[in-house]
């Protein structure tokens, strides 16, 4: 393929995902009333913002740390922490974003997990902690031996990468499913596609932009850790 | 990852594109209504089905062609011309399928490309009518020469993974939509999650179980054809 520079890209993808978490507040600003944490519509609004923060950004920024040259070299733990860490900043705002929508839900007796969507947002976020304290427990803490490790490191990366494709799926079809709800009476129908539908549209393509791309950039062989294919060793 | 052959693993994936068509086609037939090609809510029912069945399973089948062992030995043109002939069978239901849609909203006056279902939907086919065209060019008619197939090949790879992925979060976001359509008066709205939204929902997994069982297989090192990093050979 093409040559291309890790740090360049990663760059670009930086400003992507600020750009995306920018788009999904200012949609939630600007046309869906704002923020608060009452129960109200505006309680429901922090659902996007954390779950695009969370299981797209930061989760993109988890998975890409052993990608940094600077990762290659010395010891790995120092890497390691940052990559659990990350996905566990990751996870807290998901549980948050799954709070949000729960209360907003339970405030107005709207019953909850009854869309596709919901089904798989909370079918992804519990793949997530499956992965986390699996993730935990086989890398991080010294209990693990050496050939448990190998075996369940293909598994790890081969979950690491589902889950983003499942959250991306998800954002998806809640921001479709969102604008089918919010915009179906007057002159502000989402079939007459006003300037939120065209934003929060584009929300959703900048968020498959930035989730194609970090699945692009983990598969692809020369930005991997020299020893990636190696057993994992205690550190 | 723990060892595991290839053939039983293919069997299984071709049971599950078997159940997610027999799904879809039974979704519509049962609860809306049944098929016809009249513009009518009849014609729109081919849309689901045609693209569960091009987009997701025949895709899937034409991804995995390579996979198969006995494509791994002797000449590899018959490979690619089935590879090329499964794929170009998904376009054509894929298109079919989008007439099926365009037809029953135009019959209706509804706009079309409003939704952020549909513009990922239809990005998406046009990736693949690309990426159709590339591989034709590229790897099956001999005009192309070797550094080119070479430059090309993981770009090819890269996309292939990335337009099934992108059918799979359209199929999420078109089964939500359309339940939150079609469930919306009295005893059968989608809220109260009645047979018809859990058959649907469940058809929703399946897709991205299928889907995601393709992408692992793809990935899967010793299932790729031994020369799969090779420069391609004219045939």
């Amino acid at each position: 393929m093409l040559d291309l520079s890790f740090l360049p890209f990663c760059t670009f993808l930086g400003i992507l995902g600020f750009v995306s978490v920018a788009f999904v507040s200012a949609w939630c600003q600007r046309w869906r009333g704002g923020f608060a944490w009452d129960g109200s519509a505006k309680m429901f609004n922090w659902h996007p913002v954390l779950m695009v923060t969370g299981m797209v950004v930061l989760y993109g920024a988890a998975a890409l740390v052993y990608r940094l040259p600077p990762a290659w070299r010395g010891p790995k733990l120092p890497w390691k922490v940052l990559h659990g860490a990350l996905a566990l900043a990751a996870f807290v705002l998901a549980v948050l974003g799954l709070v949000a929508v729960f209360r907003f839900h339970n405030d107005r007796g709207t019953p909850n997990m009854y869309s596709l969507h919901s089904w798989l947002g909370l079918a992804t976020l519990l793949l997530f902690s499956c992965q986390w304290v699996a993730g935990l427990s086989s890398f991080l803490l010294p209990w693990a031996p050496a050939w448990l490790r190998a075996l369940y490191k293909p598994v790890h990366v081969f979950f690491g990468s589902t889950i983003l494709m499942l959250s991306m799926a998800s954002c998806v079809s809640g921001i479709n499913e969102k604008l089918f709800f919010s915009l179906k009476n007057g002159t502000t129908e989402y079939k007459l596609l006003p300037a939120e539908a065209v934003f929060a549209n584009t929300l959703g393509l900048l968020i498959l932009l930035f989730g194609v791309l970090v699945l692009g950039a983990l598969a692809r062989p020369s930005w991997k850790r020299p020893d990636a294919d190696c057993p994992d060793s205690r550190q």
